[in-house]
């Protein structure tokens, strides 16, 4: 289940070369997204409407997306501009287009009702003090300020809000991530869990201090660090994890972090791509503190896939659908989860069907 | 949607060899096609009636086809003739037969009701004059008059008349073919298209000269040639394509000619087999012609294969079952497609369900 | 269709070392198996109750088998003794468990009701005078008297009656197993077929001589011996086959003979699990004996395996779910086969739905 008056991370902006077309399911809807000569991101629905073919294997020319069975033309808009074996075009041949933005390094997409789009701005998250510097994606793409490792994306034979689940309750890093963020400490910290409107927040302040990899990661010396972990969530996959640490006792604005971009898209019921972005504040030791966050990430990242693969061909073989109504035990970990995916279906409930 | 009163080709004739067997499936009907050692075609229903195993994992010996399992042994017409554990043989003890026949190198089979394929004869074309020279298929076993390239199968992942589609409407040439028979002129050129009885016929004459390509596939020399194409279908699947050229401005019966034999078969709903013959008319160049011809076709329907497929995967990942219903979009080109279409359709309501 | 309340072999003894965890799917059930560091054996429902995450993606600790995902942590009675994300341990945090016996070299696993496990021993064949040295399953593990080639499994792509009838139907040997236990005398021999309670009891004496190959395997030497076949079956997958050799006109007594044990258990619908053991009495030649019946056993298996999922995936092209009622043509030599399907289809239908 997922709600599709919501815009999407489609595909990294460097997938698509100009006039590149790439095939790709975004929400159960496969779509071909490509660029025109002059660049522009567009999206159009990989079926031409005379004998069904994929769009996605025709190519871009100078007048637009070409379909490569009888040569076919559309323009961005889903308008038919070309047909070879003919002068006259009907009113019927045309293709639905999908509303696209290009912002933050990705080729954002809106699989739902078009008119929607127009008024909906990108996601994003109040910018706070302290140490929430960039939550407004800036962090992206500013390598002044910040060594960004990233985007990549991930293909996962799972269902996304397995994924949202996943990042929504870190206490899994001590068996999952033991070879990695391995972080034993998360489970005994003090959590803040609270939700904003539609935005889901939570709050870890880490008992124990800084572990000596992070330290690392960080390039910060031998000195005794605290460290905490910042959650934000926005329906129905876009989250920004803020890893931040501070000397002994010290203040976050001395202090340095991580902000990690993680964006889910569904797109069957059962797999999904996880776009992801790791930001180091100030990035340290040219480069270093980036390279081995993303290195890092590169590792944990896998273990999280092998997991949520295992899970979802668990839910698969027992035949259940929708973890929500399937749940035997709920814990107190599982709060913001929870949160998120009653604010999930209410959106979807909202949608017409 | 296939009519299951008709003669389809189910093989090679060299696909068969004497006490061989093939597995094949035919009309979604699985089927043991073996020759007895005698050299004579047979096919028998592809599941021994005692404990359904397949009979074409078996082996032929002098007493019929025998099962693999427990021996149990049938004739052509079905009956079993041994049973090896006890002497009787129950009369329950018999498998489905279906009728066969071998001509133009090719065994031909009938999935339907038996005793209408007696008096049912193979599908032929009028012989008209002019360039229509061996629409009776004897082009495909006549080397003296012609060189004959093939015949092959190509296994296609796509229902038999998304096949049957591709052959009836060569606008795609030049979209698909750009590497081979690239022939942009057959979009302005104009076609005849009509329908005698239940065959279509659909000519094209070529506003352009021949190209240099076929000029050296014919070995022709450097004179410019007219030239043009016409297709012959008869339902469900069996089609003769003939290209020929003459030098500018001549007739016909001094020009030479190229006859595609092109015969599909359905094997499940979106799958088939995909036969083909080329025969060069007089083979110059001490087969020059019959081996270029024959690379040519290779290649071009090498990619015919993979539009087809790709055409069949989209088809079947938007859940559309049946072109025919689905299509929001019939251009001109596709007149002998809405033809061929509907003969199909009528012959499949007139049988019995 | 498979009875739940049964015994059923999961796995060999070994496939489950101390703190192992084995994923099995048992009647469609899938288990982690495993052992706790004291070396019992344990099943619980492959399936944490918090995420469902599958437990046999866990480890074993000192507590209990843990959950890769969260921690949390299961005694072999399916009771959550840790989370380690939070003190308290709801009520609802349990798995099902299922009763095992480890016996024979197997571990053995009650898939149905768990209180009728306790009253029901692990199956057992009565055990006569002469030949039947054994059919207690000492056989199995008293390597004293007798060679022991096994256990292994084979995993098989078949229903599991499928299998059974394979062994209760010998009359295949000769096509099947025509370069191994190739016996065209049991087709000719006189069987007695004959049921006591729910088990089959099906005797073959040869009416040829022991063939060469099998008295290289059992070590005779030239002299001639008679030889027999005795099945033993008891539901819904448990037998023993002996073959019996005698000098010509000696008595049994005197004689040699193998215990086959074949224990099928179904896996799905469409699967099962084949363990077997071959004992060979006296193991005469140092060994030689054992390791050539084992040989000998490794191939013909391997025969029966492709047999038996060419004959699966025929009945699952033909869209045949259970032989039993789509069986054209039964034979006498399927008098075994058909007394031991009414049992377990009896079985079946007398448990709760």
């Amino acid at each position: 289940m997922f709600p599709r008056n919501c815009w999407y991370v489609a595909a990294i902006s460097g997938e698509v070369p100009n006039r590149g077309i790439l095939a790709r399911v975004v929400c159960e809807t496969p779509v071909a997204i490509y660029r025109t000569a002059n660049g522009a991101p567009a999206a159009l629905l990989d079926r031409c409407p005379h004998r069904l073919y994929p769009l996605s294997k025709g190519e871009v020319t100078d007048k637009g997306l070409q379909c490569g069975y009888h040569g076919l033309t559309f323009t961005s808009d889903g308008r038919c501009v070309a047909i070879p074996s003919q002068p006259e075009i009907p009113a019927t041949a045309c293709v639905r287009s999908f509303p696209v933005r290009e912002a933050h390094g990705f080729i954002w997409l809106w699989p739902g009702e078009a008119a929607l789009a127009e008024t909906t701005p990108l996601p994003a998250f109040p910018t706070g003090a302290g140490y929430r510097r960039g939550l407004d994606f800036s962090c992206v793409t500013d390598t002044g300020n910040w060594g960004v490792a990233g985007p990549e994306r991930i293909h996962i034979d799972a269902n996304y809000m397995l994924v949202v689940d996943n990042l929504l309750d870190l206490t899994h890093a001590p068996f999952v991530h033991k070879s990695t963020f391995s972080a034993d400490s998360v489970l005994a910290s003090e959590r803040i869990i609270t939700n904003a409107g539609d935005q889901v927040y939570d709050f870890i302040a880490m008992q124990a201090p800084l572990s000596p990899a992070l330290q690392n990661a960080y390039q910060l010396g031998d000195d005794i660090h605290d460290n905490f972990l910042e959650t934000h969530w926005a329906p129905p996959g876009v989250m920004i994890l803020a890893h931040g640490a501070t000397l002994k006792g010290g203040v976050r604005e001395d202090g340095t972090c991580v902000l990690g971009v993680n964006i889910i898209t569904p797109e069957t019921s059962t797999s999904c791509h996880y776009f992801w972005v790791q930001s180091v504040w100030q990035n340290k030791g040219n480069g270093i503190a980036r390279d081995t966050w993303g290195k890092l990430t590169r590792l944990a990242f896998a273990e999280d896939e092998a997991t949520l693969r295992n899970q979802q061909a668990n839910l698969s073989r027992f035949g259940v659908e929708d973890l929500d109504g399937d749940v035997e035990l709920v814990l107190k970990a599982d709060r913001a989860i929870v949160m998120a995916r009653r604010i999930v279906a209410r959106k979807v409930r909202a949608e017409p069907r």
